[in-house]
């Protein structure tokens, strides 16, 4: 028997253990479900076990427990770690879920439960991939998983937990099932994604509010203040002005720029999905170098004054500011965030004080080459899987265990995951498609087999 | 028993009613308040009655409704009429208030509550005034009370009330009891105030909120377009940087100049109040110049985006403003919009919508004659209540009613009001001296008794 026989024989048991690990509300971000998300591990690990794994354990961090799967009986193969999280969001307004969010429910070849798409679905999928190729003596290469608790919550345990068990967890190469494709017929190979940092700033005035007639015109107003150094934080051809900004960033190379003609864009089409006349950024840069070949700092939320019904004749004491920026190659969150403030400081308008917030860790940006093996591999998979290349992309936004893991393991991570873009992650009716979770399984199978040889 | 006696023995009695006032939160820009604003009338009307007076109604309007009290019982003579208002500021962020804003408390010689000072203790101040000269047959001229319920929203029925009672409302000289002195020591007589305008903006980006790593840096971002274009309102020399903005504004006069040096003003004692470094404003104008003989422009509230705890990676799919400008003589509010709303579109930023929102009526700046006989009438009264003549000045707040007054009922209002500067109004802990509530039943007892003669 093939594994795929052995995928088809199954598939009903299968979908079944899929449901019963849905079932688990394993919510990191809730201290409520703590006793869920240990289930979960703990329900996971037995189920690595049972599946061929040699070893499979629930290890602790300092906060929830990491699930660590092994099966490696080749001392002289190579060996691959595949990355996910058992941890999902919370469900908050169940009035707006059509069913229970922990209670999945199959509707028109889409299983509906909170974890599903994000990411239960695609350690399934690997679990029974691999599964699959033991039953039949066919996993000829080492295997471990990592599987951790607190990715909602930004991994805060995970880097200690890595340090701390790095020869346990050495590796070949890494695969990130936390991932996506873009539609049902057509797969993704994405190369990168952009680091992050952020912060938070209040320009302060007088000690208290006040009355914009009576002291109006003799003295600054901070919201005039915030608009000013708000508006100096970027230049007039949509470039970020902050000196310093772009020093260690690398000018796109002809062959990246070639690339990135390649992905598909409907500019009409996403202007009419957004009710904009038109897109605007960085001159010089076409939309997906702005959006994930160039760094970028946004504003995130600017505030200050009355902003209830009506009218308030006021000039506030204070306003306020939330940014982030967004980061590529060689770019240090830290730097930047201090290049950022410099900045502030420097361009600070008379007559207010400034306070920088600097709470949130940073993150490294991410990206790998077109011709790491692993892409390769992936690349072959995905083509065979359906039937046409994968689009090759990188992504805006932060997935900072990337960087997490490429430094402290010293491997590019290869993303290779199932979800889809609409299936309402972190949103109510969250789910994963019935087909993503066949071809995941499959997918992983073909992948593991291909890296084996 | 004299009117001087009757205050003194009725003083407990009256603070008790002071009390039961403020204790009504009749916030007028706040419909959840809108029985209150109502049962502030009522309760105002009814006091009036007690008081003597032979009439006192609440009258509707297209909004809040008036109250009109009148004393009029002698055919032959003069006839004054008090302006004032009963509604008070909103009073958000109770967190912010040491005691609750309506439930008044005393505390040293001082009591706090949302309308204290802006303008509750002066509308009972002239109240008990009348009281006290009824109830000793010493009121000898007709006196009558207009008492409104939307100067905190700008008066937009209190016209068209008038209108419509104009033959009601006839009167010789109008006092306009929102007004203030220079300190406790110091009197103040008022000569103007700065007309007003407003209008509210806001710019709209993509029709929903982004995710500010899967887009930042690909269209334009509706807060950066805000810090744009507010920052474009100034000039860097501090003026407003709107087109046309002074056309219509008459230089200062040497006379006028020569006039406002004469006004008290002790920088380093203002700034340290503050907590300021240093004022700020318009280049070539001393503080007074700037305050209530120059123009501005000033937001009032601005906003978009994430304002909450922690971080949230959006570009926001609007962001807003509120605007009022502050009018000299000559200048038309309407106009003044309609060049502001000009500038906005002129200037707008790439890639966003703009909606301007102008609701509220705006008012002309008022100036008067410092030798108008009421104005005589009231140094007169001033300098005996105080022991020192009062400093002349003019306004920066705008009190649009004293265009209005005089335009429909043909007299120039003359100010004559208790409340001082450092009273909080429109921030929280209001408060009202309770020396000034004194101050102001005698003062207002003693300029009646001066108009009569």
């Amino acid at each position: 028997m093939s594994w795929k026989d052995y995928l088809t024989l199954h598939q009903a048991a299968h979908l079944e253990d899929f449901r019963t690990f849905l079932s688990i509300p394993s919510i990191s971000a809730q201290p409520a479900h703590q006793d869920d998300v240990r289930r979960a591990a703990l329900w996971l690990a037995a189920r690595f076990k049972q599946a061929g794994f040699l070893q499979a354990e629930v290890l602790p961090t300092a906060g929830h427990p990491v699930v660590l799967a092994e099966y490696c009986p080749y001392p002289d193969k190579p060996t691959v770690l595949f990355y996910g999280h058992y941890d999902v969001q919370p469900a908050d307004n169940p009035e707006r879920w059509n069913s229970p969010p922990f209670e999945p429910t199959v509707v028109d070849g889409r299983i509906v439960a909170r974890g599903a798409s994000d990411m239960k679905g695609q350690v399934m999928a690997f679990l029974l991939a691999a599964e699959s190729l033991i039953a039949n003596g066919a996993l000829e290469l080492n295997v471990k998983a990592l599987i951790e608790g607190e990715e909602e919550i930004s991994s805060p345990s995970l880097p200690a937990f890595i340090e701390q068990n790095k020869e346990r967890l050495r590796c070949d190469m890494i695969i990130n099932g936390d991932s996506g494709q873009l539609s049902e017929s057509t797969p993704l190979l994405g190369l990168g994604v952009r680091g992050i940092c952020a912060l938070e700033f209040d320009l302060v005035g007088p000690s208290h509010d006040l009355h914009s007639g009576t002291w109006g015109g003799g003295l600054q107003n901070p919201l005039h203040a915030m608009a000013e150094l708000v508006a100096s934080l970027h230049n007039p051809d949509g470039s970020v002005a902050v000196q310093g900004f772009y020093d260690d960033v690398e000018p796109l190379s002809p062959e990246l720029r070639a690339w990135y003609k390649k992905i598909p864009w409907d500019e009409e089409a996403e202007l009419k999905k957004l009710g904009l006349q038109e897109f605007y950024g960085e001159e010089g840069y076409s939309h997906w170098e702005r959006t994930t070949g160039r760094p970028t700092l946004e504003v995130n939320g600017m505030w200050g004054g009355y902003t209830g019904p009506g009218g308030m004749t006021v000039i506030p004491s204070t306003a306020h500011a939330k940014i982030t920026c967004r980061l590529v190659p060689h770019q240090n969150p830290e730097k930047i965030v201090m290049l950022v403030k410099a900045h502030l400081e420097k361009h600070l308008p008379r007559g207010v004080r400034l306070q920088v917030r600097t709470k949130e860790a940073g993150a490294f940006a991410f990206r790998m080459s077109a011709d790491h093996p692993g892409c390769v591999a992936a690349r072959e998979v995905l083509t065979e899987l359906y039937g046409v290349p994968p689009v090759e992309t990188m992504f805006g936004g932060s997935v900072p265990i990337l960087g997490t893991l490429k430094q402290m393991l010293g491997h590019d991570p290869v993303s290779f995951g199932f979800g889809l873009e609409d299936e309402l992650i972190h949103s109510p009716n969250e789910f994963f498609r019935l087909s993503s979770f066949e071809k995941g399984k499959q997918g992983y199978a073909m992948l593991l087999g291909r890296l084996a040889q």
